[in-house]
């Protein structure tokens, strides 16, 4: 089974992604998500995490999400105890690789296994096919052998008597603030602060929007047991001025 | 056969349900929508309506779709002649039921059958994982019978000589006003009355938006045989200052 | 396999399209996209051409791209070397029948393949059925035979030596403006210039938006090997006033 994450919406790109896989394949292909923020690496990378073990051993994951600059980098296939990973070697598989470490990098570099030579499009010409020619039982065959992979930095979440400090997962599309933190730490209280520039705000933490009123600050638990800080019908990102691996501090 | 039916967007959210559901059962899983607007239980009751019938015998409609509050429900599943269901029984499933009578009808509480435990995702912990089972011939096995379910309470289009009264089912995403009134009843008028306060309102009816001039109200019908008001390009939701479950007043 | 591609968004209707090939066929089912913009047949055009040819031989693309207007179409299949398609007879296959010439084209007009008899909803009742039923072998079936296939008019990308014309061929979701001219042209460039009324405005030719301010003109190569006319963080299309089909004349 090929599990397929993106920043591309539901375009025809993922569709034209999905007839390379079965030039090469028959195996199941499930869309996790096409809904990442474009060139969030971050996003992706979290939502990898907070999903890829809800999903059968063996699966292969299939992630572009890269960065809009520059920057080369390089196209991996990783294998772990349980699952395969494929994507661009950018740090969008930090976290899933500290629970789920590879046991063997593979830099898609085998040009024999590649569909078309394009600049723009590795989803199509490198990453689709790799994933089906893994399900074919070829990932040794991919390409040279990688020692190590790329991280993206990240502020772990710390909890101290008072204080929890993490960040900013991703902004959901109602501008929710997802962060890194476990409701669990903050589950037993009935409020906490947030520091914005030099004040700091008070939140209640509810279990639903409906229990304050329209536009006030909640903090709730989001449906993957993280702490996510909401506005009932409002947006929470931009009124904290919040953005994607932006450092959050909570006063208990 | 899976129908998968929520207000989650194409998010990672259904991904992980896919996820759960295959680690459990090879069944298909078709997505029927995932696009009703955010707990709008009476949105989800009509789409499905007007959608399950189109499915094999023997689908399995997984419908998650619940209030924004804090009341509890039941987590329910029913056999119907054709059909099961799975979701919350929070009446989103009135109006298939009134089509389709349930001949048995189970609660989820058989923690045997659940995924996880958590308090706020029920989708992937209770409905999804019964919607597998069921595909593997455990349906008596999800829980406790039930005798009844509860019902949503809606206004029955109702046709007399010169009005038609009934209700706003949804409204789109183009603020196009789908209501639960029969096209079949007003397709041989050339106009209605529809009233907004004190005044009536002229709405002609057509059959495609280009007969009227942009920022006019048209009366038509929509793919599934029920009169759709509208603008060309338009909000007319917002014009009438009407949404889901709101009372409807033609006159002929 | 089929192949599906409309302008309905990921709403009921293409899950109850899904319903009803299921009623007739087990064959996969690859959504294309959705995401085409509302009646835009000729962007249901662009996107089914730079896509088909990346789907295994004997794929069935399901096209349902109409135009918002009266005006009466026939509903067509037809058998091409590789491929079958099926749709409305409005152009929207114009360019991939240059490429894949139909061997032969029936009109949907035979009713025992029908699926239900509204006016409204041919997708449902014509089109997804067709689909399915050559995927049983019924192609020969459906209906009469037919000559001859409408086709959209359309401006063929020319290069001379100072100066490209052509047209947009489709707005994508950002406003970026996705033309018809291959990226081959004008690659060797530094700058073009558009015309913009009586102006004409410079244009960096690059590879990524990051190379330029946010709210400059960049023209680069979008994923599928055309040149696309963007705006970092901004609405190409709004600034420069065009739309699908509109003539495009880049002096170089």
């Amino acid at each position: 089974m090929i599990v397929f994450l993106t920043d591309w919406g539901n375009s025809h790109y993922v569709g034209i992604c999905k007839g390379v896989i079965r030039q090469i394949s028959d195996s199941e292909i499930i869309d996790l998500t096409h809904e990442i923020s474009s060139f969030n690496a971050r996003e992706a990378m979290y939502i990898l995490y907070r999903s890829f073990y809800h999903f059968p051993k063996n699966t292969i994951f299939l992630v572009v999400v890269d960065y809009g600059v520059g920057s080369s980098r390089k196209a991996i296939a990783a294998k772990t105890r349980n699952y395969y990973f494929v994507g661009p070697d950018n740090g969008i598989f930090t976290l899933v690789f500290e629970e789920e470490p590879p046991i063997e990098i593979r830099e898609l570099n085998n040009k024999k296994y590649h569909y078309l030579n394009s600049q723009t499009f590795h989803g199509r010409d490198i990453f689709a096919p790799a994933a089906a020619y893994i399900t074919n039982g070829k990932f040794k065959e991919l390409g040279d052998l990688l020692p190590n992979y790329a991280t993206l930095p990240y502020i772990k979440p710390k909890k101290s008597n008072k204080k929890i400090t993490g960040e900013v997962a991703y902004i959901d599309k109602f501008g929710n603030i997802e962060t890194n933190i476990p409701f669990e730490w903050i589950k037993e209280f009935e409020t906490l602060k947030i520091r914005k520039k030099r004040k700091y705000i008070e939140i209640p933490v509810v279990n639903y929007y409906s229990e304050v009123l329209p536009g006030q600050l909640i903090a709730h638990n989001d449906s993957t047991d993280y702490l996510e800080i909401a506005i009932n019908q409002g947006n929470a990102a931009n009124l904290l001025k919040l953005k994607s691996g932006d450092f959050l501090e909570l006063i208990l």
